[in-house]
C-alpha cells in the first residue's frame, strides 16, 4: 500500500467545519464539547493537518445536525 | 476524548464501494490496483471493518472519477 499524499478534501472538510461553526457562532471549544473530540484535534482537523476519520466525521455531523456528506461537499 | 464507537456511516460508505464497482464490473482487486490501496483493506472497508480515512476516500473517489462526498452520502 502506497502513502497516503494529503488530500485537498482535508481543505474541504476544513472550511466546511469553520462554515458550520461560524453559522451557529459556535467556538472550536464549544463543537469539541457537542461532538465529544478533542479542541487540539478538531483545531488541527480545521488546518487540514489531520486525516480524520470517518467514524469521527460521523460524530461531528451528529453534533451539527447535518448529514456526513455535506461536511465532504466543496461548495460552490 | 471519548473512544468513537464504530459509526453507520461505515455502512454507507461499504455500500457506496460496492455500488460504484458493480457499474464498472470491478473487482476489489481491480478497484485496489487504480486506487493504489490494499486489496484486503478494502475488502474490510466493504465490509464496515475499517474507520477509513479521508484521505483514503480522496484515493478511492479519484480511481473511480467519482467526487468524494458521493461515496459519504447514503443513497435515497
Amino acid at each position: 500500500m502506497k502513502r497516503t499524499p494529503k488530500s485537498q478534501l482535508r481543505d474541504v472538510i476544513a472550511r466546511n467545519l469553520r462554515l458550520q461553526r461560524a453559522e451557529r457562532g459556535w467556538s472550536q471549544e464549544r463543537l469539541a464539547l457537542e461532538s465529544g473530540l478533542n479542541r487540539t484535534y478538531l483545531s488541527a482537523v480545521e488546518r487540514s493537518e489531520q486525516n480524520i476519520s470517518i467514524d469521527n466525521i460521523a460524530r461531528l455531523a451528529t453534533a451539527l445536525n447535518i448529514e456526513a456528506w455535506m461536511l465532504v461537499k466543496a461548495s460552490s
